[in-house]
């Protein structure tokens, strides 16, 4: 049966709402009558804040990055490694590798990865540019960054063979057992790769 | 650590969203990149739907219910009985017992319960007005309809008070087990008061 709301104002926000993912219609009326209790300046600069963005918002134009500016903060960034390139596939992956803290160097948003069953091929993602960057010279190392699974293989496989005739090394991040992981719950797949991929013992 | 965003509006869009309840700077983030996704009439749309609610929204005058007209289409409809009057805590709740289809009275929204810890008290809550409607003369009934919690006991013995010295039937809705509940899985409380408020069998 489907609620009845008693505006078409509300009816309407709650259903604006709910095309949010992960958002079902009785989360939405929870968001927008939460909304309603608010002040009327907190709910224009929410609402300010969403077509702000949407219509300012720019990408990088190396990296393809989101950013305010045309070249992102990274990409300007003089005291960062500018012959590394990061592949990643979202914005969501460059904070979260920048959150290591533990690389340097610049990034590569593909903006997707390969997908055939959700009709994304190599055409979708922004792999024309890396090859430019790296055409460029100047660019030592790619270092594939992309997720675990049969689209991040693939794409890995497609990017590695498009670099091949430049002399650019390219790797991929390690895969092995989580930090904190203990063996006897670990998958066998994920197992018997870190037993492949092991490395010498520092002490 | 706190997330570096590459971009100050994504990060102003990231934190109005993450203000909304029970929404992350997580969860914010994938809305809003999934804003960035849509189109940009879509995205006109959501912010206009919340800020036109939040300026030309109404309230009943009679009932306080959301409404886009100063009389509420449940108040003004000829066919309902405007002898008895539903008392609930919020909106949700009106749309909750409409979903019924077992009330065909009117409502009074008290726009919250007393609750000492959060700092409600009676004159923090729309009785007054309920009053006078009783004053009318016209209610015959007024059905209690308030969560079955400390906070909604209160309210109903302050209300029940308040109405105390009018031609006018109190009643509150019936508490017992739930319909599909096991008996061997119900609280005693529940249980005790399903037996103490019986119901004649009926074939």
């Amino acid at each position: 049966m489907t609620d009845k709301y008693p505006s078409a104002l509300l009816e309407k926000a709650v259903s604006e709402f709910s095309k949010l993912p992960g958002i079902g219609r009785k989360s939405a009326l929870r968001l927008v009558l939460y909304m309603l209790r608010r002040e009327d300046e907190e709910v224009d600069a929410f609402g300010r804040a969403i077509t702000t963005l949407k219509h300012e918002v720019k990408y990088c134009r190396v990296c393809h990055n989101i950013s305010d500016t045309e070249v992102c903060p990274i990409c300007s960034d003089v005291r960062r490694d500018d012959t590394t390139i990061c592949v990643v596939e979202n914005i969501q992956d460059v904070m979260a590798v920048e959150k290591t803290q533990q690389y340097n160097g610049l990034y590569h948003v593909l903006g997707g990865i390969i997908s055939p069953m959700d009709g994304i091929g190599p055409n979708d993602i922004a792999v024309e540019s890396l090859v430019e960057r790296v055409k460029s010279g100047k660019i030592k190392e790619v270092i594939l960054a992309l997720s675990s699974t049969m689209e991040g293989d693939t794409t890995n496989f497609y990017i590695s063979r498009k670099l091949a005739g430049f002399d650019v090394a390219v790797s991929v991040i390690a895969r092995g057992i989580s930090v904190g992981d203990e063996l006897e719950y670990t998958d066998e797949v994920t197992l018997g790769r870190s037993i492949i991929n092991r490395t010498p013992f520092k002490q």
